[in-house]
């Protein structure tokens, strides 16, 4: 009881004021694999491409048989191959039906851009054949930038009439290799469609092109007094067509939700060229199938978002963070319940992360300082709340967490008192990855489950690998999103062996997700079936044929290559 | 100055405890076209629906020549008939590829479903034939209740393969005629499919049958501190599988958003018994197109919704309600857009009201007494806000208050002491259409505007009409959703002619919607144009005829009747 009192007054005593933490690169923990990878590009019929081992060996026998149809495409075909070890490859063929760029498709091009916006020479191209990670890589000829939706629509009407494959790209920063070309796919890319178009200061309702960069639009409304409702690491190039594309979530998801939610309307263009104008502005509209969802997280491989109509919330100016201990799992649990309960309105992250993941970035990363020296815990959660006044809602968050201290759900904690004591717990969560690389060998799952049994994963993981790995979890718990990690000193094929399929067969067997916000793309296209039952999928490709019946948009991605189980 | 600093004492003395309103029915406003209506009901070949007068004559300009198909139809056709005025009345065919039911078909469905599920009797048929305004009706001759998905998969493969029409009917207490059979259409009723499969009290997350009514699963979550994130007046009989699949709105919409936002899943039979299980749990899944925002909104269309997997808002413990007087519409927006940003994460309700509303108010209804008698104000706006800790939220909000007040966007205010003047407050926003009806005729239309245009059209409706008629504005500014409403002594077609096509032509214009939340159904189909684009349209119809090639799920509705321009 005394340990518990002289907690809060710690509690109490560091809380004096309020923060804004300047959190590091989000995405940092993607930037891992690329360390020691050496890469191999063929031409257009042989290039290799490295995704991921996130990816590797997928025995997919929760629902279709992989072995039916690996190494069905021999001649011709860009070789998924794997990092480090020589697991099972697939492959993606080159489809036929496509046609080959000619030098009357280049004259019409420039006949309806102008020659400024058609591109062919080599510095734009390989700048625009890569993914931001270099992980893969298309070897396209062509790349486009309309200036409008009208232009977008003609370039479509075009490359379906003469089948001619052509993916959609953004800011270019997906991490599933949607946005590159897999072979000769002419590019469209619609950054030059960065116009504002309207703002309503009254219901928050943005209007834009599709070529906009998320963070240019975040200034934009940060001066109204409002912000965007999704923030990403790569805000300053990603475009928000893209993020509506590839349904992003990011770090305001668990306050602001899904874009499903937040998007009011788009304009999209069809394979055919066809405009459709659903870009509404309006809270409510009830008048018929509400379809712009078709194309948010369709990764463009069902039309080229060209405008976005997106409610903004405002922005709040009392922020506060709490780095707090728990002795169990359930423990994290039932604070996450009580913050619903007593910070709801006010609760902007709710992150977790284990004592492996504390003591690898401990051991691993310098300048880090445990806030919570006096003992290791076997959880520890972050806990931050935005709002509208200061006083009040500080005043609020302490005394939650007076009550969870006495209530024994939190064994320790203190609050930031400044920004910087902020960015220092902030550092501790966003630096596990770093510290895993610093490590050794990284086997790295994005996953999300049901928040009660998300943790038996890693401890059944933990039991299955022994002493021979180091298992950690952690990540977003308000959104019910994993990160799994198995820390080895060296890359093992015995050891993956031990995790793969497990990890997804779990997953599938406790309807989880195998993709909780990256997308598919070319890499997790055929994977799709440890999330997505056989109906849904064959729904899928459905909808695939009726909107995009020559399938010129986006081919490879989203769609798994198989027939179809 | 001195008038301010009373006002402002007047708001502070009076709030001094935390009241939950009791709201009457807030759907009562809907109840007003029933009384003195006269019923003509036909047979299959010649049944009169009557629609709401909200929908009289339609001159669709704007996209489709309405006069093209008005009267293609004469034989067996089921006219649509206005009431009152005799304004252009538009005919539905039923369309002769559909089977009449036969001995057969009952034999295979008692088969399937057993005879106490297989209904032929006139009781049963008569209610289940009627919408609850008792405005339209169908002559089906059969109502089937199966009690589980796979049953319902039988029946729509029967039919299917037979071509018998089917309405999916839920609570049947939808307000377009979208819930009952226009002709001789099976009813398939999913009543009787009501268990709750699980609930996360970590997440909040509740799956259950689409049958399961609203007010139970409401009740089921208050006992588990939760609540359902839509509340309904209808909420009493009305169903979830309904709600989704019309896609509700109702009283929290301002505060936890659309169904697209909090559905997260669905599982739902096609037109050919396929059963796609879209029911996942989870908050972020980007495997692949999220299919179940096509069923959330369709009304039955595209597939029957037999479960639903839903996200959960936690029961909040402390409400306020402020009784406030605006000088002019503008201020409206200003104080819409201040209680955004000061009260942002504990608004729950911003109604507003014109001085003709408020006149009409105090004219008709007994017991009414205006909260601000010292003058009449030329708006009245009613703030609610829903939160975790009374006293802070109380505080809050009467800082927002009292500052609002000085800066001169309040004229004047009150805050509800206890229950009972916070249910006299409600009384009056909800108590505007009984108002209407005791004054006479009402011509009365459901809009969703940008907040800004908004009362633009209420003005303009003014100065169209003169003194010939008392035009109302009021609804729920927080959602953009306008009740335009024209009083008269007595139904006037010139009256009609000089509001319609007006009002939605403007609505049209400002890319409003003519249905802000109750859907298309029946009654509307026809409308469409107004708010969706024809190619919009095409993409609808086209996803219809893929999903539904015979057009067997609640034909006649939503999709319009006509030739696609």
């Amino acid at each position: 009881m005394e340990k518990l009192f002289r907690s809060s007054q710690r509690l109490l005593n560091q809380s004096s004021s309020s923060i804004f933490p300047h959190r590091s690169n989000p995405n940092f923990e993607h930037l891992k694999h690329i360390s020691g990878s050496s890469y191999v590009y063929g031409d257009i019929c042989n290039a290799y491409i490295k995704p991921y081992f996130e990816c590797e060996t997928r025995n997919l026998q929760a629902y279709h048989p992989l072995k039916d149809y690996v190494g069905m495409f021999r001649a011709k075909t860009c070789r998924i191959q794997y990092k480090h070890f020589g697991s099972t490859a697939t492959t993606v063929q080159r489809d036929p039906s496509f046609s080959i760029l000619s030098s009357d498709d280049i004259d019409y091009f420039v006949e309806i851009l102008g020659e400024k916006n058609v591109f062919q020479d080599e510095d734009k191209l390989s700048t625009a054949n890569m993914d931001w990670m270099r992980k893969y890589k298309g070897s396209s000829k062509l790349l486009l930038q309309p200036r409008c939706t009208e232009e977008v629509s003609q370039i479509l009407k075009y490359c379906n009439s003469r089948r001619l494959a052509v993916v959609p790209q953004g800011g270019n920063t997906g991490l599933v290799g949607g946005s590159v070309p897999v072979f000769d796919e002419v590019i469209v890319n619609i950054g030059c469609m960065n116009n504002i178009i309207s703002f309503d200061k009254v219901s928050g309702i943005l209007v834009c092109e599709a070529g906009c960069i998320l963070e240019n639009l975040d200034s934009f409304l940060i001066n109204q007094g409002f912000l965007m409702p999704l923030d990403l690491g790569a805000k300053g190039s990603c475009q928000i067509g893209g993020n509506v594309s590839t349904n992003a979530g990011g770090l305001r998801f668990v306050r602001y939700g899904s874009l499903h939610g937040n998007v009011l309307g788009i304009e999209a263009v069809l394979a055919d060229g066809s405009v459709i104008d659903m870009l509404g502005t309006l809270r409510k509209d009830n008048t018929g199938y509400d379809l712009k969802h078709l194309f948010i997280g369709s990764e463009g491989s069902l039309g080229i978002v060209t405008k976005v109509s997106i409610l903004t919330p405002l922005k709040l100016s009392s922020i506060n963070l709490a780095f707090l201990a728990c002795n169990d799992y359930l423990s994290c649990q039932k604070l996450l319940l009580e913050a619903r309960r007593k910070l709801g309105e006010i609760l902007s992250a709710f992150e977790f992360l284990d004592h492996e993941s504390m003591g690898m970035v401990l051991t691993h990363l310098e300048g880090i300082r445990n806030p919570l020296p006096s003992s290791m815990y076997n959880f520890y959660v972050l806990i931050e709340t935005t709002g509208s006044d200061e006083s009040y809602d500080k005043e609020k968050l302490e005394a939650f967490l007076l009550r969870s201290m006495e209530g024994g759900l939190i064994s320790d904690g203190v609050v930031a008192q400044d920004i910087n004591q902020a960015s220092s717990f902030w550092r501790i969560r966003e630096g596990i990855t770093e510290a895993l690389m610093k490590a050794g060998a990284v086997y790295k799952y994005d996953l999300s489950l049901p928040v009660e049994k998300m943790y038996n994963l890693v401890e059944e993981m933990r039991l299955r690998l022994g002493l021979s790995a180091k298992v950690l979890g952690y990540g977003h718990l308000g959104d019910a999103n994993l990160h799994l990690n198995v820390s080895t000193l060296q890359y093992d094929d015995s050891i993956l062996a031990q995790i793969e399929p497990f990890v997804y067969e779990w997953t599938s067997k406790h309807r989880g997700s195998i993709s909780a916000e990256h997308g598919l793309g070319l890499m997790k296209a055929n994977e799709i079936y440890y999330t997505k039952s056989p109906e849904t999928v064959r729904l899928m490709v459905s909808i695939k044929k009726l909107l995009d019946p020559n399938g010129i948009l986006n081919p490879y991605k989203v769609l798994p290559h198989s027939p179809l189980p």
